[in-house]
């Protein structure tokens, strides 16, 4: 029996956006979601009642992180990530794959695995997709992710072809030595830029069967019309009946393309750490709180936002914990953009339950440029 | 008719300690109470709803900090401190005596006030007693403060004696251009460690009349010894129906030791500041948050403690957090140490209403220094 269960409630009527649940060992999801990142098992700011309360449904923790610091087996002995954390809900695990691509010179990528640096003190580490599998059940995520090779952006068609071979590989040896039922499995398709390799990526991971599938490799410099496109031509390759995935994706117009092309689920830190940066998101485009405009604004951040923030605080006060450089900024701050990105997910879900996806994302682009 | 009104509900049998009600503008405070410090329009890291939830019934507000940014007179336009900062309970603030004597040679002291520079930018400025008014009448605090000068320590006999005389002069000034009546004006008694000084200091405070008085110029290095005796001959000479408050005070023990003396009003940044640095308050003493002990230990930072906190998260974790630099490491330790302040205030409380606040005293250390 499958760890997880997924049922499409509902396709929209002209576009490929589809309400979706998704039952976990922790709890059922309804999608399409955008997951929190909680890198160090901790939403940065947030405590796991304040998710709720902005209607998170699950999160996302960081492999490389916590098995960096405070290790994966510490947590293991802990009671795994749920109970250390207390974040009762379910929880994805990305494979560490990303970070550790991300370290640039510090890290060596052979058949067997990834020899890399710590970005903390050097250490020497290596993963292969078999102890990438045991991190994450010592970590203990309801969903956890297939190793994979991220190329850079831009890549040569060539090195990208090898490097999906790779990517192919490490999942077959991943999906082999995964051991707990617990824990569902997703794959991650790779294939840069090039839709002939992201399909080949894709039908390899589907002959091998997963729990859900991802598209890895995106946001990572392309431009946005060209992720777009990569999310259109995936979606209908993929599983009709299995979740779907777009892995660090991205600006609130990303997650709406996504949905619209297929995806059910999505995760990134924008919202997060952009809230810390004093960037905002409002039903009318992004705020930047800092700007002097707001020096004695007593309105809302955002006069049509139902959130703890938008109903007690004033552009003015707002605009003066950021200057101040106060912990209380980034809460609030971070608290108004969640609340935002989920509730965009709300909205969605509700758009396609009344078969009218298409008419919301068109609502969503005309209301947020027309001040 | 007064802005507040301060009744002694009970005084205790054997000590000098007292249960009171202090009833302002903004609301009625139980007291003896300790005052958490928002020092620029927030207790670091915290929102007024965990403030409450900690038990937190006025808190503090630094006139320096809130006259520098934003500014005395926006906070004004905005309403004043208690809607800017979504604090509906009573606010003291402040003179800005304090921080403007802390800034050292930045400033320059005369007959008229105190010119310094911005710690900020190094703008000038200059505030006299006149000012010091006008900028806390403008920020709205129920409670506001004399400007005084706080003499540093040690200093000689005849400076202290001069500088209080200054300080008596100011307090005579703050009190003719005070203007608000819906705010209290406190007293501060200088005198440094010199016992004459101090009661001379308290005599002429008292001629002038305020509607409550302080203790300015302790813990700025003394030994606690020093300090103890100071609140010791300081407190009978005060008015037995008026609120008598110790300013920057201080660590639990000098808590205890206050309300034994006979004072009503504490304040300080330690349960904040420390808990920002890993430094964490419990019924069996300090625990140093980042210790290698921690590093597996699933129990609650203090079991004996029934704060959200201790209810929900483990001391590994909160080791894990303090040492990867989370922000809600600051959040829950914070919200741990206020959460110990305030219920010890509220068990010294329930002590003097049953007329046995030495036997709580001796309890205190007993328990504190067992393990």
């Amino acid at each position: 029996m499958p760890a997880i269960d997924f049922k499409v409630i509902k396709q929209d009527g002209t576009t490929a956006a589809r309400l979706g649940s998704l039952t976990t060992p922790h709890g059922t999801i309804a999608t399409p979601i955008f997951m929190p990142v909680g890198t160090q098992a901790t939403v940065k700011a947030m405590t796991p009642e304040e998710l709720r309360e902005v209607g998170a449904q699950i999160i996302l923790a960081n492999t490389y992180h916590l098995y960096i610091r405070p290790g994966h087996e510490l947590v293991g002995r802990l009671g795994g990530l749920h109970e250390f954390m207390h974040w009762p809900g379910p929880i994805l695990t990305d494979s560490g794959g990303f970070q550790v691509f991300s370290l640039g010179e510090l890290r060596k990528i052979t058949e067997d695995g990834v020899r890399f640096q710590s970005h903390l003190d050097g250490s020497y580490h290596f993963i292969s997709p078999e102890n990438a599998m045991a991190i994450q059940e010592a970590l203990g995520g309801d969903i956890i992710m297939c190793f994979d090779e991220c190329p850079p952006y831009p890549s040569e068609y060539a090195y990208v072809e090898k490097s999906l071979g790779l990517t192919t590989r490490w999942a077959r040896r991943c999906k082999e030595s995964h051991a707990r039922t617990d824990q569902a499995l997703f794959g991650i398709v790779q294939g840069g830029m090039h839709r002939e390799l992201r399909e080949r990526s894709a039908a390899e991971l589907m002959e091998i069967g997963f729990d859900g599938y991802a598209l890895g490799g995106l946001s990572v410099g392309e431009e946005k019309e060209l992720m777009y496109e990569v999310m259109g031509y995936c979606a209908p390759v993929l599983p009709v009946d299995q979740p779907r995935y777009v892995m660090g994706i991205g600006a609130p117009e990303d997650l709406i393309e996504g949905i619209h092309a297929g995806f059910d689920m999505f995760d990134c830190v924008m919202p997060t750490r952009n809230a810390r940066n004093g960037m905002l998101f409002t039903s009318f485009g992004r705020v930047n709180i800092k700007g002097a405009a707001y020096a004695e604004d007593r309105s809302p951040l955002d006069p049509e936002c139902g959130c703890y923030v938008c109903k007690n605080y004033s552009r003015a006060y707002l605009r003066h914990l950021y200057r101040s450089g106060e912990i209380l900024a980034s809460r609030l701050n971070t608290w108004h953009n969640l609340h935002y990105y989920l509730n965009l997910m709300t909205q969605a879900r509700e758009a396609i339950g009344a078969g009218r996806f298409g008419e919301f994302r068109k609502e969503f682009y005309a209301k947020r440029f027309s001040l």
